[in-house]
């Protein structure tokens, strides 16, 4: 079989989103080892779910290994070439779907001893740790801009071209780095995919006792993070970053 | 004296287990300096021992290093040579298990002041967070199946190859996501001589107050850490990663 | 648009305290997602943000990317060379001002749920944990020795050339360390830009439920660190490190 | 000024401390930042004082870099080179008792508010969770045989030549992957000038209200850490690592 550059994407962002909301799975719902190990936990356990990601997409045909529409847009807005955007973003969007499927399945028997409905949600998809459309907005701007200048930064010509496999674990120290220090208003959803495909899993699959997926969030989640790849994306192209 | 493949991957399982033990060890036993510290730091120090591991098993001998039977049959199944099985697998029970000796003499006095037996077999073998045969067996496939694409991805021929040493850290990098994120559920076993070879030995050491050695689960964590690793072998053939 | 030491220092500063202060204001404010997560977040957090913030700086025309006054003091002693001081330590001013702005952004909704004058403040600007003037001060000149020493060892001559994009993540593991070990006393300023720039924006921005910005003790976290990076720079200097 | 050898052990030594120590000083200390942040802190607190310590001594002129008498004897037993051994070993204790010194000054304020004893030796020296002679004993050759194991690993000719910087980074990690899993039975010495040197200091400092330095422990924190440099030293030589 081929490897190829929507298998790439589809792959690396369904072990990013199970890896990721693993680690939220495990923290949050009831009689896990994890239970309760807390913003440490969950941070670390993002950040390498991305290095890992990124390793993945890589060997199944992604060398670029975005993961992540923000990503995505935020290159072909820097580049003026927009040919992969229509390749990558259904795959990202697919496999966070599948991959939040496996998250599902993994942590099978927890579903229906965890009672709170909150928190089952809270492991498919982020929600504001306080309710106000701007600041929400603001925050989910500002943490992808950060995600988009921070990879800019990485793989800067300015710097020089790092070891291989460097790369993949200095974009998870950046999203480690973001998660610690952004998001705690959000929850650092700061990739559409990340949040839209596995709100849709919470809302298909058969959850025990689950509640509502809060339908009227999910668009913040997906808009605000599109800004922030733009915004990115055009400091990049005005400072040939 | 001379080194060998079969004394690396023994000696390199064996400090393995010993660091991989030891920190379970230090959080769940009593009056220890590391008691009660919780998943972040058991998780941890599953990582580095992964990574010590591996540099002292290609000091020993073993280039592969790979301390683990469902790694060394995923990649037998990729590249259809089988040779190493015979030799490595023997080896890695055996380190594993003489580990696991090492582990009861490092932490000598303070078995007899944890009174609680599950404790103490929590040590040496996996167990359950919570008990359901189908569960458990599906949370120990998908572990070991990220263990081996993850492996596969760090070392794949499409991302180039590591500057020396890295690899054993990115190894390292992999598995404290995998316990941070998949360990939830069983403990992250994803490794048959992990499981068995302390078993064995929690079963013949004299452990004041232990408890059974839970010989009805025992056979889990070997069994579906190799479907899991013959399902990453297959990914690895087919797609040639 | 052009890039240039001056708009690297800037933008790497800016990014350097909105990840650094965002950290402690995700631990400090009251309803975000890290509440209380405590001192493993909070110096996490910093390493990481002095790792990002060095790259960032770096794309931006920083090839130094200092960050810190004490640092291109240091240089400039060790050196003998003070073109750049008149460049850059404005730069990491201002960048160090608008990084407290938008901190301030991101956590827009938690300042006014926030009722703790006290934890406020902590976000913007270092506090000692006991006020004593001396002593105070001697654990700032000591901290900011320590990683003027350890930027010299991490770039040293002696040692070699490090890989590219190593030396940022080095020094972020550097202030890992020093925020660990030496920050319990002052909260490691070591950094005027760093103390002085957020103090400002503290007393300039319309902070719900602010308390005063601590003027007396804001003199220290500048002077000391300066008196620091002066003795590391006439250190490597007498040494040629 | 001339840097030398000696000189490089000296400093390094007295960095190690002053980072090591410090991050006890932090977390055991009344009234710090980190007071009661457990073992996380401070097992990444000791494994970053290693890096930064290597980092700095060998800027300082020890290419070497072993910052401890055990390191030292198992490489002359490895390579029956004595040389070194008379310049070393002096340097390091003296090292670390200067570094001692300057955690004392460096937390001035903090031992006065500090009323339990225990406590304040325990920022300077090592004291077993369980006191029993052979099995503390036991522990601190196991815990050194692992330390010298590693290092022979990461810097095995096997292996091949580390990238510049990254061994430092390594020796880190294998010092965190100690503490973490062997550190919870006496507190991991595995160094006799780290353990020496600052109880030295303890007696002799003007530190309020402290108790006896606890010198019949005194003997094993250095006695075993050679033993188990020896036993590490001839497994290299026999071996051929």
């Amino acid at each position: 079989m081929q490897t190829s550059p929507f298998l790439g994407e589809l792959i690396g962002t369904l072990v990013l989103i199970l890896l990721g909301d693993g680690v939220v799975a495990n923290v949050l719902l009831r009689h896990t080892k994890g239970e309760g190990a807390g913003w440490i936990v969950i941070t670390t356990g993002w950040a390498f779910a991305v290095t890992i990601g990124i390793f993945v997409a890589k060997a199944f045909g992604s060398i670029d290994a975005h993961l992540n529409p923000a990503v995505t847009v935020a290159f072909a807005v820097a580049t003026g070439d927009f040919s992969n955007v229509s390749t990558y973003i259904p795959a990202q969007f697919i496999g966070a779907f599948l991959g939040a499927i496996m998250v599902w399945l993994h942590y099978l028997p927890h579903w229906a001893t965890t009672s709170d409905a909150g928190l089952k949600l809270g492991v498919f998809a982020t929600g504001p740790a306080m309710r106000t459309t701007s600041g929400n907005f603001i925050s989910e701007v500002i943490g992808t801009l950060v995600l988009i200048l921070g990879v800019a930064g990485i793989s800067s010509r300015n710097i020089g071209t790092l070891a291989v496999g460097f790369a993949p674990y200095m974009v998870g120290i950046l999203v480690w780095s973001i998660g610690l220090s952004l998001g705690g208003t959000t929850g650092y959803a700061i990739n559409p995919a990340r949040d839209l495909g596995p709100r849709l899993a919470h809302a298909i699959l058969p959850i025990p006792g689950k509640g509502p997926s809060d339908w009227s969030y999910a668009w913040l989640p997906v808009l605000a993070p599109i800004v922030g790849g733009i915004l990115g994306g055009l400091f990049i192209r005005w400072y040939a970053l």
